[in-house]
């Protein structure tokens, strides 16, 4: 691939290997220089393509986002009760980081300094706000914990969901994204304990079973 | 502080200020110049308390890596049934990386190019194992859900507690390092749901029922 001389690039296959190069190097430490230099074209074929990185970058957050938000208009992120609607809501999340991978951690690393990276900045917390809403929603009826706040069970769950980007590698080990979808689904819902007894629950349960 | 001219410092004070440099400018991007700069003391001074910003990083990290490691010497880490232990193990870590959050913020960042960096990394490692070792106990004894991979649910889980360097800042909204300790506890170990029940485990149960 990286041999190919001629400019043999759709905006496609450009954005894929801008985006590992964003990635390898931080956006702000990419020039067009190394863009030119990892797609073995000439910068003036790039700029065919392309008015410049930050148009690169919009495309590659742009990816990551829409299958973000494509989640929340598929028909069980709409229909059903709040807690069935945010378990699949979770598990598709896993689903689409590991499907789009390389963006999604581009989208996970932006930063703020320009006005691409600001406005995906702002889509993120526009998601990050729908989900925490059916959080709230499920908690309301009665369906999610009460006693850990809403605002922070969220970034707790999007903590645990964003870490894969660190580790998950496709075809390594095996591990399909499915599993790795039901693995977050049975934490986050169901917890590690096989007794899903709260802390110190166990010895009053005892304690009135005698 | 910065306006401290005189060399003040005691290795001790000094270490926070670098720390704070390094998570700023990253350790690689950071020279005895940035350093200088923002104690306000010469390079020479610096050089009177270290022999250069090795030695500060291998300090820094070495201090994190103290605090995680002194968990598992508390009484509570090795005493009763491993479940217990876990759990107690998983909230002292949130308690640590909160206390220490710029020495454990910058241990999470380190990423193996230089000796010091490599042997942190092995350390981390180390660490991972330890816990590891404590869920797969756990789960032996029945007491963790056998449906989750041991190695997947500690990528999972410290990726849960890890994300926090991202976005706790001390003295912000007033959440206590405790509350967050407290909400980590539940979700990884009891889950959000109210019914602790597996998806689909609701419909049987209540077929049974009737």
């Amino acid at each position: 691939m990286t041999t190919a001389k001629r400019d043999t690039y759709t905006p496609e296959t450009l954005l894929s290997v801008a985006v590992q190069v964003f990635n390898e190097r931080g956006y702000d430490g990419t020039s067009m220089e190394h863009l030119s230099r990892a797609a073995g074209i000439s910068k003036s074929s790039i700029y065919h393509h392309v008015a410049g990185k930050e148009e690169l970058l919009r495309r590659a957050v742009s990816r990551a986002l829409d299958g973000l938000f494509g989640i929340l208009e598929e028909e069980h992120a709409c229909v059903g009760r709040s807690v069935e609607r945010l378990e699949y809501v979770v598990r598709r999340m896993v689903e689409v980081l590991i499907g789009e991978l390389p963006y999604v951690t581009l989208l996970l690393r932006v930063r703020g300094n320009t006005g691409t990276e600001r406005w995906a900045l702002e889509r993120r917390r526009d998601f990050d706000h729908r989900v925490a809403d059916l959080l709230k929603a499920a908690a309301a009826d009665g369906d999610v914990r009460g006693d850990v706040e809403v605002r922070l069970a969220t970034r707790l769950v999007f903590g645990m969901i964003n870490s894969i980007v660190e580790w998950y590698r496709p075809g390594g080990r095996g591990m399909a994204e499915g599993d790795v979808a039901d693995a977050v689904a049975r934490l986050v819902f169901a917890g590690l304990r096989t007794e899903h007894q709260e802390p110190g629950a166990g010895i009053r349960a005892r304690g009135s079973g005698l």
